[in-house]
């Protein structure tokens, strides 16, 4: 049964809780099962027939504490450190299970929560952890990269700062010549954060020459570790950031050094969906907004009272919200205009302030090159002079412009949804955004059906795959949002797997936000809902591009300017049969089983669906397919600079 | 000031009310005007100063009769003729203005309305009607075809019927080899009905050789022809229709035989969407279901107390309904499904009554080949004769039959709405129709503007054009909603402007029709709120087409079962600078005066846009344009057929 427990705990509750007579109860589970397994196969149903019966066998009693005592140990452990008041107060009694005896006077007025409050969950769910093996490790980034949860990270730092580390912190020698000389670098692991998926082992592309089960990167059991990695974390973490500004954000390495502002979510374990958000708060987390839509990325990205949103040691990071299924887009077009119209405010306040504030600090100010990290770091810091200046002032004008002069930072407004929503409940709004021509980036986690709600067919499903509302599998092809976004004229169109090709999600992501309009990401993210082990999750995405299934590509009007056509077909025509990567999946074997006809039928559809729309595709782009993609280049460097260790 | 009296009238209020003192009165409504038309151009604000001058100057007393006689004569003498017992204590009182006066219990309880009470409306708006000359005329059927109130009407039958024609009841021998020999035909106006617009003259194609001013059809006061006309329209109902199953319906003589389902309507004069709806009713209006949004066509469509949609002598008409403007696309879906759910249950019912109705019986019903008019009329026949056997049968199961056995006549769902609708508020369910592959047809009356609420820009508003909330003219290019429903898999498509191609527009709606999945036909539909003279509609689509403004497509699915490309572009490239068909518009033509720079920055953005699509269209459709357009063909075929007269 690997995880699952809701058969055993089922059985446990009615063997004891004496609602029914224990016999039937069990008869009735029995049938459930049936009902519930029976057409995934007779392995399934007899593995939890089988659960059930030594769940029964296995029951022991185990006496209650009258009080919560563990929960409580560990919250008042960390209550001793430096928290809030309002994570005091707040969030570590409603974590202690608590929250029945708060006043809601206690509670924010305005629905406001504080960010970076994930942390304190400590949900210790993981029975191995990944341990890096510094003789090994090429420091290529990877394991970080695929990380659903944030549990793993990279920092890169002076050398005398190791002088004070725990005995068992690991560390190595920076080995990139860009590094400041003689820096030392740590991928650091949260051993109480880790939900152990092991993607992060499966990606590490390095083994030991000598030992090929040996990796860079391995899995041990986390009990001995706990205490000892939770003090390395607690090192790591005290460390300084590695300089945005010198950070090679265009690489995999680079970006990964990184902070993540998006950690240790209630996402599944493996979840496919959360490395897209965590990648995207790492490029741009500490000027971001976001407008998220109703479903998994809702329900993980605000799990109060504890959110994974969470802020850098200046504070800074992305303000996030949820609105209704059906208007995330327009949510999030609504967060663009407010702060457009804020920053001509500011832009218009500033101008009148010339006398007072000089007219070589308005000019700065309003001419500001915010394009690279530099020049964002730049305007920062004139901001803090504005700042300054207006205080000692001390004029209605200059409070006033104090109160908005933040919002000539550039902001990177992120509209982030599910295919439920943007493929079928929000689109209408979708539509509405994608032609707006405002600077917006919408994250599309295209999980192909409705996860969070249990599995109902989307206009994102595959024809042929299995889910609620299509029991006989969907008959329509999948609808094709990246090619009705490329219908409007200037959006920035991308389809991504990061499982696939890692560097042509991140240069997607880097190229989306710099593109002064919209730009819409669509982002393959394996589900637990297909019915695959999750640990294959990067094997998946892989078969999914080379069948064709998920052809990858980016759309770029800019390139219009320079007489390049904007497309790019990012992916080779399909090399594999779809049925290759479909049998891994239980979302489309399941009707083997039960139509295999039909299933067959299906499987011939999808083939011919796959090599049609890499020709469209290919049409499209004008017949002229680039002459490098940058992405393959860059994977190609990548994995030459791998090649020495493996 | 030509037909316009809002200006005449609010003068004539405001002297004759005593609201205000007359003096201020007119300097007040002297300011509006130079509000509201003065961007429009001194002329424009010019000719309003002379009417308010001239109406006060013009002012006589008239006695108001205690009793609106006339009103009540016209409604008597409707009353005294065969009406229903309906019209007669609700329609009519309600029409006379008498609606305060009836109870709510006459009112029907679940909302449902006869049709076929437009007729009793009687508006005589025109001053002039036209008049047929026999001697010149072609039959071409171009007048019929144009006509947004179906005010002239084409019958063909057999001779001896005119014996009790009145006196100056017109007809000529029908010409076409195809009628039966010795048929007369006669082109007739509804002379109470026409509203004068002029364009049925416009297009006729026909002029006397000797004297060119006179057409085959001429406008003419309607005073002295009201009575002998309307005397010729009774006897011109009373003509038997002619057999749909021998109608030609792919030429447009043949097609505009076929009884318009939709009549004398209110939309404006010259309206530019009616055409389209008349011809859809011809084609398949005796099984016609109708789904309409929000709209002009929805105000129109059910304008009560009477609505425009009418029966047949045999009873037959369309059902029609508004729902929401934002779910509009839903609602028609929802009426194909709830008929195909019907039609499955009575053929289920069918199968069971095998030994009662007979097998053969049972078999001719479920077999039926509904593609044809002859075939529909055979079904119809079998579904006439298995209602006689239920009857006889008279069990429950013949009862259940009897109740739903219609719904194995094939029906033919449409979904109408405007560009506001299909565009923008309701395309989200526009979306999940085209992903449906549903048996509907969608029709979208693109006026490129919200028409009924005054003048909004949607996303269907050109680049450049003026509207409310785009008074600077309109940023982005328009939406191009074919090609986005292109992109669904298997959906008919077709853009169409029957002023331009009037045997493109036919064609286009009978292959939308016979498509056995989703279909959209974006019907260019010239507006008032264009700014546009209305009795020039033909000619600004044809200017639109040639610009390039509105290329006419068809994508037909169905070709690629032939292994021909599904697409065709089906007007030539743009011959013709987009400003030639911008100038005869005020939407365009507005902003020259009030931002000459922006508005030049616009035609030659918009020519670019009209060349950028066409290409994109001729991408598109592979490079390869069909070798002969069908639609082309026809309208050779058709205009040497008019040469001898012309």
């Amino acid at each position: 049964m690997g995880r699952r427990i809701n058969t055993v705990m089922q059985t446990c509750f009615f063997a004891i809780s004496g609602i029914l007579p224990q016999e039937d109860a069990i008869t009735a589970i029995k049938h459930a099962v049936e009902k519930t397994y029976g057409r995934k196969g007779r392995r399934i149903a007899e593995l939890n027939y089988r659960a059930i019966d030594k769940t029964l066998a296995s029951l022991n009693k185990v006496a209650v504490p009258t009080d919560l005592a563990s929960i409580n140990e560990e919250v008042h452990a960390i209550a001793s450190k430096e928290v809030t008041e309002f994570v005091r107060r707040l969030t570590l009694p409603l974590i202690a299970g608590k929250g029945d005896s708060l006043p809601v006077s206690l509670f924010p007025v305005d629905g406001t929560w504080p960010t970076g409050t994930a942390k304190y969950e400590k949900r210790n769910l993981a029975l191995q952890i990944p341990v890096v093996e510094t003789d090994l490790c090429t420091q290529c980034g990877k394991c970080v990269f695929v990380c659903p949860h944030s549990a793993i990270r990279a920092k890169v730092f002076p050398a005398d700062l190791v002088d004070n580390a725990p005995a068992t912190f690991k560390h190595m020698a920076a080995r990139n010549k860009d590094y400041p000389s003689g820096s030392r670098m740590s991928y650091q692991v949260a051993p109480e954060d880790c939900t152990g998926c092991t993607l992060c082992v499966e990606v590490c592309p390095i083994r030991d020459k000598t030992n090929v089960s040996r990796k860079a990167l391995n899995m041990a059991e986390q009990a001995p570790l706990r205490k000892p990695e939770a003090e390395n974390w607690e090192f790591f973490l005290k460390l300084p950031d590695y300089d945005r500004r010198l950070a090679k954000r265009g690489t995999l390495p680079g970006s990964m050094l990184l902070q993540p502002y998006f950690e240790f979510s209630g996402a599944c374990v493996g979840c496919g969906e959360t490395p897209y958000i965590r990648l995207a708060t790492q490029l741009f987390g500490d000027r971001m907004m976001v407008a998220n839509a109703t479903g998994c990325s809702s329900i993980y990205g605000g799990n109060l009272p504890t959110t994974p949103y969470t802020t850098d040691a200046a504070g800074r990071g992305p303000a996030w919200n949820n609105s209704l299924f059906e208007d995330n887009a327009e949510f999030g077009l609504g967060m663009r205009l407010a702060t457009n119209q804020l920053a001509d405010a500011a832009r218009t306040q500033l101008r009148g302030l010339a006398l007072e504030v000089g007219d070589d600090t308005v000019s700065a100010l309003l001419n500001a090159d915010q394009t690279s990290e530099a020049g964002i770091h730049e305007q920062r810091e004139r901001v803090a002079a504005l700042l300054a200046k207006l205080g000692h002032l001390a004029t209605p004008e200059a409070a006033s412009l104090a109160a908005i002069a933040e919002t000539l930072i550039r902001r990177s407004v992120w509209i982030i949804g599910g295919d439920g929503w943007a493929y079928d409940i929000g689109f209408g709004g979708l539509d509405h955004v994608l032609s707006s021509g405002q600077d917006v980036n919408i994250l599309v986690l295209d999980t192909e059906v409705y996860s969070n709600t249990g599995g109902q067919n989307s206009k994102a499903t595959p024809r042929g795959a299995v889910a609620k509302f299509a029991a006989g599998g969907q008959q329509n092809r999948k609808k094709d949002l990246a090619r009705i976004a490329m219908d409007y004229e200037n959006v920035f169109v991308a389809k991504v797997a990061y499982g696939a090709k890692d560097t042509h999600t991140l240069k997607a992501f880097i190229d989306a936000e710099s593109y002064p309009g919209v730009s819409i990401i669509i982002a393959y993210s394996p589900c637990i809902a297909h019915g695959v082990d999750m640990s294959h999750n990067h094997s998946q995405q892989d078969l999914a591009v080379k069948s064709g299934h998920w052809p990858l590509l980016r759309y770029d009007p800019r390139l219009r300017e320079q007489g390049k056509h904007p497309m790019s077909v990012d992916s080779a025509a399909p090399s594999i049969p779809f049925r290759d990567f479909a049998r891994n999946e239980a979302r489309f074997t399941v009707l083997e089983r039960q139509n295999p006809e039909a299933a067959e039928q299906f499987m011939v559809q999808a083939e011919k669906d796959a090599r049609l729309r890499h020709q469209e595709y290919l049409e499209l782009a004008e017949m002229a397919v680039p002459e490098v993609v940058i992405a393959e280049k860059d994977r190609e460097a990548a994995e030459q600079k791998e090649a020495p260790n493996a």
